[in-house]
């Protein structure tokens, strides 16, 4: 069984193929969507020894002419020496404007091999292959691509969509238990901010999820991104609507920024930044303190982190001001008004930011069962 | 008296400001477009030097807070180091995704700060000022920004409207004649793939326009910036049509890479190339003689070169295929039809291109009277 959906973006509309073991059709789905006779793999390291030899083959299959590049796995990849030797292994294989890169990896990959893609020959194809959860969710669908500078994360960068996203949850697999479980924690967040059945079918399914269940995952991963497609389609260059997706974002980006990142993953600065999040919403918007208490339980049972960090607050402050002015437009708190409603720019007084801070620090965890 | 038009692009239409003693108003247009409360004005040295001021003190008097960097004039600075320097430039003055970025200066500025606009922060507003005449008529409109690799040139870039484009005639007084003069070859293209009449009032009014006549030059500018403007709103990205604004450039782009950039101008080279796609136009598509034989003297009275340079055939064989390749899509010359109709895409078999070569390397000059 798999999956296929397609983010309706007029001329730039792309589908999205979802299901187990779709890596050794990449080829087949390529020569489907007529792209170009060459094309460039980018992967990291590990990745790449994982799949870049299946990649590289199934598109030689349908006769495509392939070169394979890798990065180092981690973070600081994400950053203009890697970029530049992007290029030049781009200009090596003699890729032309009618030519393809392939971001094979996780969302630092998509980022990194997204923005080369945006840029080089002033844009050519993107296949967005992702291989963590994360990426999967989140990171390749939406069209966001960039890199880091040493100042800050994501300073520098392009909207591009994709011309195809294939996400073959097979990969999931080798994937650690621990970014997994991180990648869930935007699974979660889909659930808050649109979908109450996804959130309820989450806490049903725990076990299941946990397994690694392909049916399972397939489906959620095929409705997390239906979700995003559609944010994005309404509001692809994030001046509105798109904010909903930074729902747990503000407190957890501060996080990630202040702890220094590596600490914590993605996802499991979201976690704390959600249930932060919840919290504000019982006292703004009358966010019912049961459905904080289940969003709390189930983040607990994905083995995701829901008590506030051990942090300088006045840090995680500035850092959240500083976030906001990056952001620009959309202003303030992506807050819930119940699962699978929210609303976002609410700008909140200090006073209660403290407050809500203070009591989550102190009893965030003992409040879950 | 100034001129001014509307790029039709939708959404991301803009304005282009046209006419002598502008930039002292730069301030008051763009407050008028709401361009957000902080610029960033980026420059060459003897530009910044020249017209820095001017620019900042306009952007100062309407209330927004500005900062300026610079770059060495030359295109050297279309490169990655001077790029970052511009990030961190905009970081330095706090430049939010409200905020925008003024590139005062010539082709080379306008690119550069364009493509440092594209992707700061994914994208932030964009208000070109052209200094020089080849970036009035050519670079500022149109959305190309890039920067060069050792390998080649505009090898990185993106698609990138401008919100604004301010032209003050007044900035060419202090323009090189040289530079001046081979501006005007852009202008004559677009009399040749577009407007008889402009081709007409070039030829009428040479000595006038040699002379800076301020109503001519506006009158001529913003002509060739409607033509631009409409053939970019019908193929934004280079897909088709836009290739006639390539009308002798396939030879052109060859001979400024094989004599090493530098020894010729871009307009110079682009001279060379239309009399040569004049020739070529003559075998292919009956164009008339008595044409070609009024190109080359009205780009004479331009003092403009309209001999074949002496430089290697094969090489520059070579760059022309290259240069197909790496431009995609559009492969093959523009040749003319008559004066103001032209045809793109043009495969033209190898033996008529060396013929045409060597007929007018020997006699292109001879030939005009």
């Amino acid at each position: 069984m798999t999956c296929k959906r397609i983010v309706e973006l007029g001329a730039r509309a792309y589908p999205i193929h979802i299901g187990p073991d779709l890596l050794p059709k990449l080829g087949a789905h390529c020569a489907e969507e007529k792209m170009g006779s060459k094309t460039l793999i980018v992967s990291d390291d590990h990745v790449d020894a994982l799949y870049g030899g299946v990649a590289e083959e199934s598109l030689r299959s349908v006769g495509l002419v392939t070169a394979r590049v890798t990065v180092p796995a981690g973070e600081p990849s994400k950053s203009h020496d890697p970029l530049i030797r992007i290029y030049h292994a781009a200009l090596d294989a003699g890729l032309e404007r009618s030519s393809s890169i392939v971001a094979l990896g996780g969302g630092v990959v998509g980022d990194l091999a997204g923005f080369a893609a945006a840029t080089y020959l002033r844009g050519i194809r993107l296949i967005q292959v992702p291989t963590s959860l994360l990426a999967m969710v989140d990171s390749a669908v939406g069209g966001k691509t960039g890199i880091n500078l040493p100042q800050g994360k994501n300073l520098i960068g392009a909207f591009y969509q994709p011309s195809m996203v294939l996400a073959d949850t097979a990969t999931l697999r080798t994937l650690p238990p621990r970014e997994f479980c991180a990648g869930l924690a935007e699974v979660v967040k889909y659930g808050v901010i649109a979908d109450a059945g996804l959130f309820d079918a989450l806490e049903g399914k725990t076990p299941e999820i946990l397994m690694n269940d392909d049916a399972l995952l397939e489906d959620i991963i095929c409705r997390s991104c239906e979700i995003k497609a559609d944010v994005v389609r309404d509001d692809e260059r994030e001046g509105g609507v798109r904010a909903i997706l930074n729902f747990g974002h503000t407190l957890g980006h501060a996080i990630e920024q202040v702890s220094g990142y590596g600490r914590y993953l993605h996802g499991e600065a979201i976690a704390m930044g959600m249930v932060y999040a919840a919290r504000l919403s019982e006292r703004e918007l009358a966010f019912p303190a049961k459905d904080t208490e289940r969003l709390i339980r189930l983040l607990k049972a994905l083995r995701l982190p829901v008590t506030m960090p051990d942090l300088s607050w006045p840090a995680l402050m500035e850092a959240m001001r500083h976030d906001k002015k990056k952001t620009g437009g959309t202003v303030g708190f992506v807050l819930a008004q119940s699962l699978g409603a929210v609303r976002f720019g609410c700008a909140l007084p200090e006073t209660l930011l403290n407050e809500v801070w203070e009591q989550n620090r102190d009893t965030g965890e003992s409040r879950a069962p």
